[in-house]
Formats: C-alpha cells, sequence, structure tokens
C-alpha cells in the first residue's frame, strides 16, 4: 500500500481520568496489546517513516512501553487544545516533507485504508490543504458537522452549539483525525488562534486557517467503528469486542471452523490455518500459531504456543510460552504446557504438567504425571524418549532424562535417569491391614454422634 | 433515597405452572439470589418498614426462603385477582400510615429509584389517590392502556379488549405495581367489584374506584427492561441477561476491567475494586470480593472469597467458600481452594487442592499437591509455613503442619509435621529393570497382533 | 405428521471452494452432526420413504457419511445446473409416486413442518404442479423474485437482474426447495432448456415448463432463518447460531434453567429433564442425558455420558462417552470420567481421572486420584466397593478390585486387589534432615546471587 511517505502524529497527552486506572489510557491493551501500539503498527503496513507520540506530563509509561527506532515522543506540557498538542510534534518532524496525520491514541481501530485514502484524496488534483476524516455516526448527537460538498470539498467545519438547525441536520460528523502535507501542517497548525470560549487551540481549525488562505480542504468518510474513541472501560470493551467481530470474520473467511465464534477471543498476532476447527470457549493469548488440520477444542487457553499441523489441544488445554507440539501430538484435559516440546504423535491426555521438557514421538504421558522442574531457585530440564510410556501419577525430578522406549512404573518419584528400553519402579511395602477399615468406620461414626 | 415511609406488598401466590418447576417461581434466582429476595432487598434502599408476601397454598418455601424481622406473610387460598390478593396484607399493615407499594414476585428488576419516583409522585401537591407505574413497550401488545395527559394524571385505565382504537394507539402500558397511602390503599382495594367476564378482583381498579370518589390517580413511567416479568424460564433468563449486563457497565464504569463482559458473570454482592482486570469468561458465585490490581484471568470460577490486592487467579482457578488470598499471592491453573488462606506472595500455580489449610508468606506450593483434609467423617487441616518448599506431587495427610522455610521431597506422602528448616521426603526404592519395556513392548505387541 | 408419503432429492454436488475445506462442504457440522444428516433425520419426522444425494465428483467421503438403507446417491458428473442435478435422481425414483422434495445439502435447517406444509398445498384442490418455497428476507439484495396472487399461486418466476422495478418491490423471494408429484417432477425437469446466460438447467424453470402446460404452481413461505444456505465457514457458524438458539428456547420452555443461554451448547441429541439447572459456559457433545434434578456448573464439558437424577457435575467436569453418574452422584472439579459408572451418592470431587472403572453406591474417591488403565497397549477395569474410601493422591493400577468398606490410604500405589473392610496402604520410610532445607536455601541463594 501506500506510494507517499507518512509520518504520523499521535495525540496521548490526556489524562483519561474516567478510565479510573492506575494504567495510562493509551496502553490499555486492544487485541492483546496496548491499543498505541496496535494504531502504530497498523500505520505501518503504509510507509510510514515516523510516529510522534505526544504525552503529557507523566508520559514515561507511554514512553517505555511505545520505545522503538521510528517511534519518537514530544511532550505537551500544559494541555492548551488539540492543535497546541499537534505543534508540539513540530521540531520532531522538522524537514519531513511526506504526508502527516494527526491522530488520536484513544482511538484505535482506524485502518491503514482508511488512512491512504486520505493520503490518495491529499495528492488529488485539486490539492487540498488538509483532509478531514468524517463518519456518519447512527446518532450524530453534538459531535461537530463537516458541511462539505458531494466531491467531498469542505464548505465549513462547525461545532454542534454553533451550527444552524439546517447544519445540524447535516449527518457527517468530524471523527478527529486530520491530514496535510509536513510542510503546510505546522505552519497551519501555528496560526490557529484560541479565541473561544475554552481559550483553547482546536485541531479542526486547520480547515479555517487554511480557508482564510484561499486554500479548500477535503473530507474522507470512515465507518463510524473504525473511529470509536475510547474514554471509560466500557468504551474500551466495546473497540475490544469491535476488533475481536472483526478477527472473527476473518478467520472464518480464511478456512478455520469457528463453531461459536462469540465465545473464541483472539490476539494480535494470531495465526491460525485453514481447517483448523475451534470449539467454543477458547482464548488465543499473544503469539499462538496453529497448523492446517488441527482441533483446539472447548475451554483451550493458549500463549506464546505452536501447535503443529493435525494436532488435537484440550478440551481444558492450557498451553504456556513456548509450548510446541509436532505433528499429530495430543494434549488433554486439564494439561499444562510450559517451555515443553511434544514429539510427533506423543500423547499427555490428562492431568499433568509438563514444564521445561521435551519429549519425543510417540510417547505417552500417563495421567497426573508431573515434571518437577523448580527447586525453588533453578529450573531444569526433562527429557522422555521416543516411545517411553511414563505410568500415571509420576513425578519426575529434573534434571533427568528418561531413555527411548523406557517405562516408568505407576506412581514413581522418578530421582535418576532412566536408559533407554529400561523399567524404573518406585514401590514401597504395601501394607494391609485385615478389617481395619471397618473398626475405623465403627469408631468413627461413634466419635460423629457423640460430637453432634 | 425516600424520604417517606413505605411498606410493600409482594404478590406472590400465583402458581407458575408455566416455570416447569418445582420450586416456586420466586424462588428461581437471578443475579444468584432469589428474586423475592433480590427485589425486597433493592427496595430496603428506601426507607422499607415493612414487606408483606402474599403467599398461596403450598408457600411454606417461600415463607422459609424469605424470612426476616421485616418479612411478615399473608395468604390467599383461593385465587380471586390481585386485588383480592393485596387485601390479604390488610391486617399485617394495620395503623401503618407511610406509602404502600402493590408489586409482583415474579417482576424482579424493580429499582428503589423508579418506587422512590412514585412515592414523590404520591406526595405531589395534586395529592393523588394512587400512583400507577406505566412503560411504553417496544411492543405494546395486548398490554392494558393507560390514558392520561401530560402532567401524568390519569384519565382512564382499559384492557387492551375494552379499548377504542384511539386508546390502543397510545403506547402507555399498565405496568402493574401500584402505589397509596396505608390509610387509604386497602379502602380503596375492599371497594374494587369482581363484575367482569373473569369474575377476579383487579388491581388496577384502584384508579376506577377512587375516581368515582372524585380522586385523581397518576402515572410514573420506568423503563421496560425494569417491568419485565417472569413467566417461563426463558422470561428468567432474559431477566438474568438484563441484570447482568447492568452489572457489567456498573462494573466497567467504576474502574473494573472486563475483556469480554458478555461473557462474565456477575453475583447480587460481588464487589471488584477499580484497576482489575477479569479476562473472558469468568463467573463470579456469591460472597466475592477482590481487590485493587488483581487479575481474575479466564475460566476462573469464584464463590465466597477474598482476593487481595495485587493477586493473580487462573486460568482455571476455582475458589470455593473460605478461600483467602492475601497480597500478590497467585493460584493458578486447575487449582481448587476451600476454607484456606494463601499469604502474602505464596503460590499454588499447578494441580493443586488445597482444602482447610493456612499457607504462610512466600510458600510454594508445588504442581500436583494435595491436602488430604477428610477422613470420610471429619475435616482436618494443614499448616504450612512461611517460605516453605512443597514439592510436586506431594499429598499432605491433614492434621499437619509444614514448618517455616521447611521443603517437602517430590512426591512425599507426609503424615507427621515437618519442623522448620527440615526436609522431609518419602522415598521407597528404585526398582530399576534393565531391558524390562523392551520385552515387555515385544510381548505385547504380539499379544495385539493375535488378538485383532 | 405427513400423510402423503416423500421422497427427497438432496443436491449436493457443488464444489464449497468458499469453505476452504478439505471436507465436503456438506459434511461440515451443526448442532454435531454433518448438516447432510441432519436435514434427512428432520426429514425423516414425516413419511419419508426415500432420500437420493446427488453427488458430483468426489463424493464418496459424503457416501461414507450419509449411508443407510433408506439413502441412495446419484452422481452429477457435470456441473450443468440445479434442474440438472436434481434430474440425475430419476432413476433411483422410478416407480416412486408420493411428493418428491428438491432441496440443497447446504440449506441445512430447513424444518420437516415447513416441508409439510408444502405437501398439503400440493395436495390442495387447485392442484399446482409445483410447490415452491419462499421466504421474505430483511434484505432482499438480488434473490430471485416469486410473483404470486394472495393464494400463492405463481403468477411469474423472475431473476433480479430480469426484474421490473414493480417486480424488484415485492420481497418474496424464492428459497431453492421444490416440490412436485413424483411421476410428474422428472418430465417437468427432462423439458428444462438450458437457452440463458450461463447455459444451466435452472430448478425454477419446473414452474415456467409447467405454466407453458397450462399448469399452475403454488409457493409456500418459510421463516428467512430456516433457508439460509452455507457457503462459507461464517454462514456455517451463523446456521449453527441459529439452530443454538432453537434449541436454547426449547429447552428453557421446557423447563430447564439455563443462567446463561447464549454461552450453553447442545448437540442434536442432547437430552435434559425438567428442574435440570444448567451454569454458564457449558457444552453439551453429541449423546448426553441429563435427568431430572441434576445441576451441571459452569466450564464442563459432557460427551456420551447420562447424568442420573439429582446429581451434581462440575465445575470443570468432562464426562466423556461411556460415563453414568447413577442418582446423586457427584463429580467436582478437574475430573475426567471415561467409561466408568459412578454409583448412587458416589463422589469424585478433585482432579481425578476415572476410566474404564465401575465404583460403588457412597464410595468417596480423594483428589488426586487416578486410575491406571492403560498399558499403552490394552486397557484395563478398576472397580471400587460400595462405600470404599479412595485416599487422595492414589493411584489404582487396573486390574484391580477394591473391596466394599475398603480404605486406600494416600499417596498409594495399588497394584493388587484390596479386600472388604480392609486397608491398604503404601508407605516408604520417611526421611527427615534436620536443618537441611535451611542449608540449602542458603547455598543456593550464594549460587542465584553469583549467577547473576
Amino acid at each position: 500500500m501506500g506510494s507517499r511517505s507518512l509520518a504520523v502524529v499521535i495525540l496521548a497527552a490526556g489524562k483519561g481520568t474516567r478510565m479510573k486506572s492506575e494504567l495510562h489510557k493509551v496502553l490499555h491493551p486492544v487485541g492483546g496489546r496496548p491499543m498505541l501500539l496496535g494504531l502504530i503498527d497498523e500505520l505501518r503496513k503504509l510507509d510510514l517513516k515516523k510516529s510522534v507520540v505526544v504525552v503529557g506530563a507523566g508520559g514515561e509509561s507511554v514512553r517505555s512501553a511505545a520505545e522503538s527506532d521510528d517511534v519518537l515522543f514530544a511532550e505537551q506540557t500544559e494541555q492548551l487544545g488539540t492543535a497546541h498538542a499537534a505543534l508540539m510534534a513540530r521540531d520532531t518532524l522538522k524537514n519531513f516533507t511526506g504526508d502527516v496525520l494527526v491522530c488520536f491514541g484513544d482511538v484505535p481501530l482506524l485502518k491503514a485504508a482508511t488512512v491512504e485514502t486520505m493520503q490518495q484524496r491529499l495528492a488529488a488534483e485539486d490539492r487540498p490543504a488538509s483532509v478531514v476524516l468524517g463518519f456518519r455516526p447512527a446518532d450524530p448527537k453534538a459531535y461537530g458537522r463537516v458541511i462539505a460538498d458531494e466531491a467531498g470539498r469542505i464548505r465549513k467545519m462547525v461545532e454542534f452549539k454553533d451550527a444552524s438547525p439546517e447544519e445540524r441536520a447535516c449527518d457527517l460528523c468530524n471523527a478527529g483525525p486530520l491530514m496535510a502535507r509536513g510542510e503546510e501542517l505546522f505552519d497551519l497548525l501555528s496560526r490557529i488562534s484560541n479565541d473561544n470560549a475554552q481559550g483553547e487551540y482546536y485541531l479542526p481549525d486547520v480547515v479555517t486557517v487554511a480557508a482564510a488562505d484561499g486554500r479548500d480542504s477535503a473530507v474522507v468518510e470512515a465507518p463510524e467503528a473504525e473511529v470509536a474513541g475510547v474514554n471509560d472501560r466500557r468504551d474500551l470493551s466495546r473497540a475490544e469486542a469491535l476488533w475481536q467481530e472483526e478477527q472473527r470474520e476473518h478467520m472464518m473467511m480464511a478456512g478455520v471452523s469457528l463453531r461459536a465464534p462469540e465465545t473464541v477471543y483472539f490476539s494480535y498476532d494470531t495465526r491460525i490455518e485453514p481447517d483448523v476447527v475451534v470449539e467454543p470457549h477458547v482464548v488465543f493469548g499473544p503469539g499462538v500459531r496453529v497448523d492446517r488440520g488441527a482441533a483446539i477444542r472447548a475451554f483451550s487457553h493458549l500463549e506464546g504456543a505452536h501447535v503443529g499441523p493435525d494436532c488435537e489441544v484440550g478440551p481444558y488445554a492450557r498451553l504456556r510460552p513456548g509450548a510446541k507440539l509436532e505433528r499429530g501430538a495430543k494434549i488433554g484435559n486439564f494439561v499444562e504446557m510450559k517451555k515443553a516440546v511434544l514429539g510427533e504423535g506423543a500423547k499427555a491426555n490428562h492431568l499433568t504438567y509438563l514444564g521445561d521438557a521435551e519429549v519425543g514421538p510417540r510417547a505417552n504421558i500417563g495421567a497426573g504425571t508431573i515434571t518437577c522442574n523448580y527447586d525453588g531457585y533453578f529450573k531444569y530440564k526433562t527429557e522422555i524418549g521416543a516411545e517411553a510410556f511414563i505410568g500415571s501419577n509420576s513425578a519426575l525430578v529434573a534434571p533427568v532424562r528418561i531413555g527411548d522406549g523406557a517405562i516408568v512404573g505407576a506412581g514413581s518419584t522418578v530421582t535418576e535417569d532412566v536408559e533407554a528400553g529400561d523399567l524404573r519402579l518406585e514401590r514401597a511395602a504395601q501394607a494391609s491391614k485385615s478389617g481395619w477399615a471397618a473398626r475405623f468406620r465403627k469408631a468413627m461414626q461413634e466419635k460423629k454422634s457423640r460430637s453432634r
């Protein structure tokens, strides 16, 4: 996409008090990552040269979260309005001659394709001074109106309170984002006045200042969902819902079966191949890849995991970062995997913890197996060979290696390596007390009846 | 709220056969408690002096569920209509001179604020004889219409079947609840006639009787959702959905992050502080409190639990009554806690059952640990000291005490106390049979091929 | 239902490329079974004599999935249109004189009642040559229009592109399915021409051919939801959602409490009795029956299981095929059952795997119990007697039998039968190393600080 180079100024100086949070508003996540980073990543689909994030006092958390080679910061120490905030990026973008988009850190769903359309409009023959992003909300309420002709040339930007009844009847509203050429944007911004009731410098006045020079501006439209702002956690949940809805549609159209899409949650980088079936109630955290033909069963939770082709996961499987299932491997219910590889066709079907482990092809990990990978200070590795069989309820005390084809007897705690093809068994004496249970019951029933 | 004192007569004599349930209709839960109790508790936000629940034959279950100092019961032995039912409360409310609200046990979402508005209207200068609750349904169907002037003075109450086309065109309908002053209500009710097709005494005829005395009545409006009645389990699920929706909005506006609010279910007394993050698919049963900064991860289920500040719970954590996590404690996947305290910074991350236990600060409970708290007759307590380390797959047979900083070796069954700073280990002989597994496989493969 | 006998021709030769799947489109599941089978089963409510499925090249998977005494197959080797496809069934239905419905394998929600209405219309006095199924979509888009009089007699079938503005204003559209009498249908089909832009033989031209004979056809209407087609996985998820919505309504009206119906998923053969309570987030796979008074708690997953009266299941219970709970039995959190019977009042409350097991009445299975039923080659059975008590964290190595009232001590691995009334206990020596933990910690802390 995008032939002309782009810079973006992202306004993120607002306090976001309605979030009632110690976390900065633009760092609240949408799709599993801070909304600010999602916005920047989306714009990177274009020829994005630089992002300038305008932060306010206390913006350190934003700086440290968004730090990157092509992300710079400007500070707005006083909250004097959106035009003033955008102007703070002037020095940082000195000499930048491409298109500059001003947008908002709390409007996280803006699409690259829309920004590209703004760029194309800015480059059109009639050479508008700026391009405003408009939208037609279901309920236009008190949004500022954009009065434009059919070609999208703006005749007037008007605040709702100043609008005439005819202007209010127009449902094209100002969504906030605005674009101009680098060489002109900051000049226009610097000439905006704060001669208004609030004494603030307003970004849409770029249009007014340009008009005073005899220059037209233009409007480009976006769907309402794309320009939804986040001011409180209800807005945040709605942005998340819109984002998830889009991912689900995208996944299904690409050939992924979602039995109950409304109960499946993706992250920004979830990658799933066609002919994967996802049952109801599944959560994909960041960093998950699922290969063709795999089944992700109900109530599974995956983060940082790679599920190979034709694998079966769940129900109730928890794959944590570093979990890797080779072709046809199977993780069953109430099983947790972390930094562990399960070889081709290997299985761990029930009530198991595999941490810091490497399991060979076709090995069978019995129910209730625990890799004891932690001594309170360090983590140690468990290696299990091809076709090994770990009996149920075993504890493998790492570091330990179970050889190819070896068998560990049920209920064993294995503290030393087991050679390939060997049986290892921990068994204590079995005491059997004849009639003891019957006597115990009698005594307890008496005690219980006395205690009532 | 509410300056004037209030009594409420709640009609609950209906059989509720469409519920197809052995449980009385008004005892079916909304938000985790019987709908009747929820309604009474809501009205307690006002200056509620007495609640009189009118039950029918077989109302014992309602009596025993709702029993309380300020809740009284009246019995309607014959089902002769709503006015007749309300009249049954006359003796119980003798000498009560405040406002009396008549409402319905199966209309569970009525709000105190609405009732207060009814009280204010009743006390207004024009002194109406009664105040009717009206609503404007999306589909007014065959509801009785309330014909009123702009000031809410009722000109006529009319059944749909008796209404003229003009009256039917009016979309203000009778929601059911009605209020009058104690000294007057029962007099009006006693003068209602049953001269109608069904031969029943109808509550809205209070308005008609008062009008015959030359007294006006007034109408106050409520949103449709607030007056939704429950007649079958589909209605019940809709009332629950409306209730949950309201809780979710309330939680989010108060600063709780709900990633997927549509998958999170609260109970009537759930208390969550700001900056708590709740992931998708979480159920809060009754009696849960979550402190600031905690994370409730996906697929968690909490009942009667207190999660301290900055704790992490889940995914797949089940906290049962008496579970208490001190600051920064962590309960991980497939872990159940019941009557157990987890000290500051302590962890139980995997596949564990902690019942009747007290765990000291910074202790680490290994994967697969079970507190054996029950012998079939009594429950016993497990105490684990500060910074103790319980090796994986251990069984702690209560009553037992593990001292501060003690270590229990993986796979141990601990039946006696362990002193502070000691290591306790149960290990049987490790038998190793060289080549046994290889021979076993060969034999079994042969057996398997023969058995085909 | 249905007095006249019926045959159905189901068109399933389409490639379904938009599904992006190796699985044939009509084999993708709705309600837990292939949509084609669901459609046939629905029609079996009528007097269905034969189903003929018209498959294309590569239809083997459809044949093997749908094979049955009354299901036959016809092959359409070239894709020459829907009328041509239907004609492929001619030989198979030779001599069949009842009503023949032509419908579509990818329109899975068609109801028997609607088909019966089509049969009644076909048999009406005016003897239409064929009956077309129509619907009135919310957005009629480019669907073909059915121009009919008030009695449902079709004046004209018209493609959208050929329709006049008046015809386009008609919102009655052709849903696809069509019925005629066996003796006539194939004659009409054989006379359809492919003289159109696509060069295809179109099924709706049955109406045109009949009209040329001076014979009327009629239209019967279905709700839009019932005739929704599946062309991609988004459509599939919508069909599933519609199907689930209908099941939920049906369950609730029959007396099942669904606290959060939108999170509960049923299969086609789920049977639940009244006064069962189902909490949020539950998945019913195929083959489940739940008896009166049982509670299915949150996050449970059931397949092929029978839950007896007054049982409690979950939260987080996984019942797999062959799980059977007798009256009042209880399966708790993180417990898996497979081919296992839990006797009356018996309990397995926590972190347990019961596979190939029979548990007697009132037995108590402690937390963390594992039946070791598999040696890598064969499965073996565990029998547990009435009122037996299995201590926590035990492994029962099958084949093994625990007698009535016997007790197994916590942490035991039981490899031999235990007699009734006995206590069986596996205990190794408990080693206790005084001060070892304290010395270990000190050493490890030093090591850790050096490793930084």
